[in-house]
């Protein structure tokens, strides 16, 4: 009886970058019969936004964090290099030429690997952003399901 | 007997958002009874700057890195969206709305629950803060001590 | 029979201070006969590059980012207060003052001290690089290696 390895990943970035470093070793990890768990807490919330805007309900400051923040996995900004957003399509290219999975792709497979993609309540409600406007097939849950998850394995990062 | 579960965070970031992210897992972590260790090192240690200007003699080079660093949790920018601060006060507004604890709140509750704050005290040196411009009841420490708080355990983190 | 205890770093960031940290950490667990991995990916392979231009066959791209991107571990910025290139020259300065290694020395360091130091293949690919622009004494691999190297330790980091 071997205990399943698992890896954990606080996803707090919102760089297109950082975030694709996250879903390479999540689903590295998920290959190699981890159980994973990518638990996306501040601007890594925005890797989870649908691309279509959303009609719902919200308050002035909750719209102008929705406005300034990019929606989407695809509209992600670059840690550095970003230039004015020529970088992100630099390294797009970059990555098409040598066959590399843009980051949407990594995302749905990692649902299909069966990574748990979580939603950081707090960090939600904070951005006033709602269940409709991210993605389907994630949970919502706060730091004590990611304690539990944390400490039963020892691959746990923070990116 | 069951052995204590251990979390150690390095907090490197002089970010609000990143420190409050740190801050919220050490007190989760602490309130499900790990033992918790936050390393302060390079511009994390602006979070533990008092806010009143203390006098101490200090060198050229000292005296213009205390100059230009923030003093004390309330005062760290933003990793993102920071605008000129206006970014800062965004998210405080948005927090009180949401009832959520400011940081430097949650870092007494850190101490309360008996979190263990460390600055290191290499980058302390290197960025010329004295031990009076800290807040009580911090220790000073190195890299050893941090291993061997961090190898005791498997949650992780650097921030 | 003891085992070893191990800890691995992933230095993604390509700015002096979190690269400093890193090798720091590395260099102290080392020390204390942990077996070491670096594993360096996207911007972290910068602190790889040779200082000296090297002549290889590139694409335009492959050309562009090679210009961009700093050239060797003396090279790299600040994570803040970078100042258009004076908060690193302050910095090394603060350092000799207070004879703490500079990072050159802190990899050659590492490499005596049998720290694996290890370029993340596929990035080294996307970025363009090639292998004779990197510094001797390195491994190239993938995230299943990581996985191996980390699911046996638990000081995990990414930086």
């Amino acid at each position: 009886m071997t205990e399943k390895k698992r890896t954990t990943i606080i996803l707090f970035s919102g760089d297109y970058d950082k975030a694709m470093a996250a879903y390479i070793i999540a689903n590295g990890a998920a290959a190699y019969d981890h159980e994973v768990t990518i638990f996306h807490t501040f601007w890594g919330l925005n890797a989870l936004r649908k691309e279509e805007q959303v009609r719902v309900q919200k308050g002035f400051l909750e719209k102008m964090f929705a406005k300034m923040m990019p929606r989407g996995a695809d509209k992600l900004g670059l840690s550095r290099m970003h230039f004015a957003g020529i970088g992100p399509k630099l390294i797009k290219q970059v990555m098409k030429k040598h066959n590399a999975m843009p980051l949407p792709q990594l995302i749905d497979m990692a649902k299909e690997q069966g990574v748990k993609l979580v939603a950081c309540q707090m960090t939600v409600d904070l951005l006033g952003l709602k269940q409709e406007e991210l993605i389907d097939g994630i949970e919502f849950a706060g730091v004590a399901a990611y304690l539990a998850d944390a400490s039963e394995g020892n691959v746990n990062l923070f990116i």
